[in-house]
């Protein structure tokens, strides 16, 4: 199962892509929103408690000074994704970014790209799918359309 | 009383000018590593309780993805002074400053400039000096002391 | 009382946010243009005077290379709160962040985020409830409702 | 098992750090240069055939315009953790973070902060820990050890 | 002979501009959607044969962490034209541009500005012309007409 | 006369070049320390009666947040040419530029190279020169002088 | 007089407000089109000869490689002030500043704020009036208009 | 023949590798020192001529406000390659590359990496290559050197 949060329900939009290609995984997910500056009781509840319930994998997102993706690795073992939101005050992102990215020493969070919830979703299916042949599986079908999606673009070019 | 923390004591003597600042102007110290990081509890507990032992203004300095002053003003009622520290892996102090500065609507944080801990202290002291005016005349002279080093520099020069 | 300066009038839409939150906390406030480059007698004026008649804190956004915080700051023993405003011609915000942040040791100015006028406000509320306890208690009840807000998404998001 | 590979031997003093730390968990690793730009047929074989011999984590560190763990990420089905690299010629390592951090949707790489080897490799055995509750409980047992450290430090800072 | 690839479809707005400007110059080209992560066996494929086929130069374009142009010089003898492509999630371009730019010692691409796919066909053109007289004086020729539109302008603001 | 001030005596290594190209050129000079934010009273006397006393151009030199060639274009009369200088603390020089350039309608300064002391000299020598055939014919001949250093070092190149 | 050039006709908009200021000192104009990438034989005459016909001080300005101003500095012994213009594929402006900005020792370009055409226009009649105290007296006039004007809008807003 | 130039002789030490490589392939060159701000004249006849004298390709290094390779490009209608150098006052090599990147429409220059000269000399001999098969299967041997000494390296952390 993979947690998915978010600082605010503005993230929202942007943290679909990451249900939606979980979803198309069949892979459970849990979505909630959980701010590290307005909600701190529940974060550190939300952090130490994700693995005891099954949770493999966590996605977080935030905007501006996030905190949020680096918090939740503070306090829990799990593996933590952070997706740097454009929100409607950050500085082009840069904030979003730096914030989530440049973590200490002993506290990793696996960052992707701005506003990339998709991939998000397809990296921790890649973290599910590496002792989880079936889902390896789908990831290796699901880079093949990939594949059959630029050959069609390519034929339609060429012409 | 100033509470000043840090993220680690690697960031102990940018902070010391904070510490010095402070016990020049005869203001009360309390100083502490906490992690945001790496004693989340100690996070939660020292930001819930500061205030109520007579703490009235916290300074924190971190680093890189620097989440301690953002994480100890989401918890404490307290106007709370970030330092942003230049620490040894970040990027030329930018990820610090976005970490510390760019906090969401609801939980400020009172940002110095890179490494401007003397600057957070003598904050931290117009802050009590706002409503305490042997502070604010402690804050007048100082500024008389910076106006006469300047004019001494002065009449170096001008010769 | 709290002193919410600007450098212009088109500044004015993002600092209205300082005036709306003081008022919510029904704290006295005055508001008042004072451009650093267009009227700097007004700016001596205001700055050597405003501790005179009762301002505990004093707000000054700007925008571009945006001198009114710290030119303020240099002249009044108060703390003083900056707002980075992202103004017509402004470089993404860079140049109005960087001018009021990267103060010389001596004369801090307490910088909040990008357009934060909000948060300028409920910092100038802190900085008057470090001593006095009926804000500090607002300011804890202002921090529950936030907390409300969150989880009345997050029941939105989990169903 | 783990693959640790890196676009050239000058990149071996920042990788180290993920190679130790993997060592320290017990983590069986395995470790190669790669370079995306000089080796590209390597790059294509290794990318494919790694899921194949046991790996079940990858982690490319690579400076400058770093092309090798996206190129990793786009051949092989495992998760792949990037290191940017401040290496000799780097824009204070923004190239070598960007090249990283911004692939497209479809092909994440689960970028660290700027020669954060050591992230990587704890966040490789996190990965493995999603599924594998002996690595588990040893992330839990270092971040334990990671709170006392800190705690220590506090002790010395406090007297 | 030129080839001009990029790695989406959504670039050939932008890639237009290279296809008009040579064939205005009346050098044949060929187009293709070569994409470095999601169809990487053709781009091995591309890149190795290009030059058997007659092709002299090649143009890659791509946005975000834009590898398409590196990977292709890496594997190709030909000299290879990058244009930074700003795709709809780049950061302001500076992703696609440092991914391009930044290549590692012995194997460089030839990159145009932002957005540059017009530049980026004169160059190819100029690179023809460096052996072919032909081709040389359109370049002259072409340089002429730039000049004839600016004196017109001229006239226009002068009167 | 050129008046020349900075904001520290920190700043006159870099600022004594304007000072040593100006005596080449024979142009009088009057040097000061003059900070706008430790001097304010002395910041606003200088700029309101520079040109009173024969003062024809200023030159200000300043760092981080530079505000002193703002503050004095604001209240002089003359041009103020602003050289922001790369102090201790100044991320990379930035702050220092984007405080002096990005001045809003109605008051420019000037703005040289980071560190450019020197050019500030020369462009006073140029502001004099536009109405001083004397001074012209010097900065004239000053360029010849650029001129043939460069064919000396073409000639030892090209052995 | 002053001479106001610009690189494109595209520039018009922006460098109107130079015109329209010049024109309210009653300082007479000149304007042209002046590409340094287009019609170098031009740049080289316009420079060479703009202060033999009576000009005092030229204004220029341009976008992204922004080559005219330090072109036309090379080779004019006259003050040149820069105009960096935010042109269409303008990296958000930093090209057309740093390539104006950052000339070398020896040829100043006097640099004003992105699209601040304006006040290059004022600047211009500053440095004009630096030996013409008519002019002196109309920029004494105008700072005084501009006081004003923000003396209306304070009234405005403290009702 | 390969025409390298540069703005000082203080480019040289990068300069030289540009020197190195293109002797290692038996490419004949010409080395010299041509400033675009300093020997403007000098930049307008070598422009116009280089191509009359047998020269194919010109390779330009400059730093700081880099007019140098841009310049040529807009007289030449050889292929200009452009090496941003990362001179004493540059910020971080921002303003070289971006001064030299970021031409418009019409004039290209073919920018490589910060301080890449090699990289310059290596595709100037691809230019050369696209159209003299001795050169092509030099730059293919060159290659496989490059495979050569990664897979030694490979050999040796293997171990």
């Amino acid at each position: 199962m993979v947690g998915i949060i978010m600082g605010s329900d503005s993230d929202l939009p942007v943290m679909q892509e990451a249900i939606d290609i979980l979803e198309s995984f069949n892979i459970q997910i849990e979505v909630d929103i959980v701010s590290a500056h307005r909600t701190p009781e529940k974060l550190v509840d939300y952090s130490k408690n994700a693995h005891k319930r099954g949770i493999q994998v966590i996605i977080a997102g935030a905007g501006g000074a996030a905190h949020l993706p680096g918090m939740v690795a503070s306090m829990s073992p799990l593996p933590v994704i952070g997706v740097p939101v454009k929100s409607r005050n950050s500085i082009d992102g840069w904030d979003s970014i730096l914030s989530i990215l440049q973590m200490p020493g002993g506290v990793p969070v696996a960052t992707v790209a701005l506003d990339g919830a998709k991939n998000a979703g397809i990296l921790a299916a890649q973290i599910i799918g590496a002792s989880d042949e079936l889902i390896l599986n789908k990831i290796i079908a699901y880079k093949e359309e990939l594949k059959l999606k630029v050959e069609q673009a390519s034929a339609r070019v060429r012409k």
